[in-house]
């Protein structure tokens, strides 16, 4: 029999996911708060170009008994539809950032408001677009035990989109929240004309420093070096799809942080993330300075000529 | 009385780096085969939009006792201009690649040719027109001593340029000769049409290759983490300015390597590289299956379809 797949949420990445497993082979069932917004061509309107097979129901219904639950909402609205998950089923929760309220990855949020669930993340460098052309992808799924994060890699997978398995969920997490903060950074230089050159070494220090964060909370530096790391931060830095990498292009031209948001498709996580990240470094006496001056910088408290100067005036060392 | 910096090579990168030197305040000279080459606005051919100051000399003179050199041609010439160098004075190398006679890494070729010559090597994510206009930038400065490298990087550094100080000589030059190989890869996919996903994942598992055969070089692989190694390679992989990705572009749309390499204005180092490193990774029993498939599809025997499979089609596992 076929493996019944829930994916809780229809925005573009849960389209994208829906319809990477249905290629599977898998049976494929869409919770949404509001399923009347189904295309009359069956596509969902986040993803409009990629119609979902008439086999994948999209509903407001919850199933008993999946085999496994991708939870794909925005991890602000994590805590609201965590309540809604089938007892006892494995989660796979599909988001990146830091909850606002709690300041907390992901898996913590899980773990307040399910505490009985089985869960994992999955985190990597993925336009929902590329993945549902079915274009080759890779990303992580990380889970406490390793062994969990082996069988739910495999169980997402496919020759198209690999999953690797880790067992640093604060690594994953980190990586995919600390990523948007540093694509502000990013698009920031840019857009104040600072050049590739400039680009290149925010990114890598911004991943420095990330992973001196990584090592305080307990999880592995190496993580950052890997795909939930480096190689997202790659893609949001560098693709113009992303919407926290936008920003910083604004922000760079001169636009204020509220205009800048405004001007947004979506919510830029990284600006509720900064701020968040750099509670947590200042809590475990890491120096994220990066991180720092991009929270600054979007609390006002720094110009953008400060906020270039702070990063360039930094004394020398060894790298 | 100011520093006196000899400046050995006057194509985009040596000019660049006079330019750079100037500002600092030294005295600079610049060391060309043919210095009849100055245009008429005192700018060198290869970086026209950027005059050097007249008090820049370019000559084909050697002075007796510079303060610091800076050897600036391609790493193919190195053999050929060190003997050349000003004896017992500090040089620092600012080529990346491999000597294909050799298979060596520069500062190799120095030790070979000058072995009586302290030698560093610079590397990092800098395209020469941004360090001529003055825009932020950092590299890397790499001596087999740290107090070398300390020394060296803060000859070269300004508030706009600033050199991080590495005793990694392995893992910076290796940095500075995979990244052209990965940057083929990366642009033979986009060429290809598998998106930036694909490209993000390719770059990801493409450095975790590339610190692999650092360890095994008795290099450290966290330099591959670093300026010399993530944040060349991006720069690399995005930035349009890379004959290297430019070249994998044109392989990925179906040109064969022949007429990609002819298409170019200046020489794709990956080329050479790919199978330099091929084989050292051999030599010491490394899986290099990225930097493989590049050297095996480079020499025709492999073609895009199967270049891609042997990527795509590797047994999933930690990552």
């Amino acid at each position: 029999m076929n493996r019944h797949i829930l994916v809780m949420g229809a925005g573009a990445w849960g389209s994208a996911l829906a319809l990477h497993m249905h290629r599977t082979g898998a049976r494929v069932q869409v919770w949404a708060r509001n399923p009347a917004t189904r295309l009359p061509t069956g596509a969902m309107p986040r993803l409009p170009d990629w119609p979902l097979p008439s086999d994948i129901t999209v509903s407001d219904a919850i199933p008993a008994k999946p085999d496994l639950v991708l939870v794909v909402v925005p991890v602000q609205h994590l805590a609201s539809v965590l309540p809604l998950l089938p007892a006892g089923v494995p989660a796979i929760l599909c988001c990146k950032g830091v909850e606002r309220a709690s300041q907390t990855f992901p898996l913590d949020v899980l773990v307040r408001v399910r505490p009985e669930c089985p869960g994992a993340v999955l985190s990597g460098p993925n336009f929902a677009h590329e993945i549902a052309a079915g274009l080759p992808a890779a990303a992580v799924v990380a889970a406490p035990h390793m062994d969990q994060a082996l069988t739910l890699a495999a169980a997402v997978s496919s020759p198209s989109f690999r999953l690797y398995a880790s067992d640093d969920c604060t690594g994953v997490q980190l990586g995919g929240a600390a990523k948007n903060v540093i694509a502000i950074a990013a698009g920031t230089a840019m857009g104040a004309g600072l050049g590739e050159n400039a680009r290149a070494a925010l990114i890598t220090r911004g991943l420095a420093e990330t992973g001196r964060l990584a090592a305080a909370l307990g999880g592995q530096p190496a993580t950052l070096a890997g795909l939930a790391g480096m190689g997202d931060l790659v893609l949001t830095c560098t693709g113009a799809a992303s919407r926290n990498y936008q920003m910083g292009l604004a922000l760079g031209h001169g636009a204020v942080a509220e205009d800048a948001a405004a001007a947004l498709p979506g919510v830029a996580e990284g600006v509720t993330t900064a701020s968040a990240l750099l509670g947590m470094a200042r809590a475990h006496g890491v120096n994220v300075p990066i991180i720092e001056t991009v929270s600054d910088f979007l609390a006002k408290t720094l110009t953008l000529e400060e906020a270039r100067s702070r990063l360039l005036d930094r004394p020398l060392k060894a790298e």
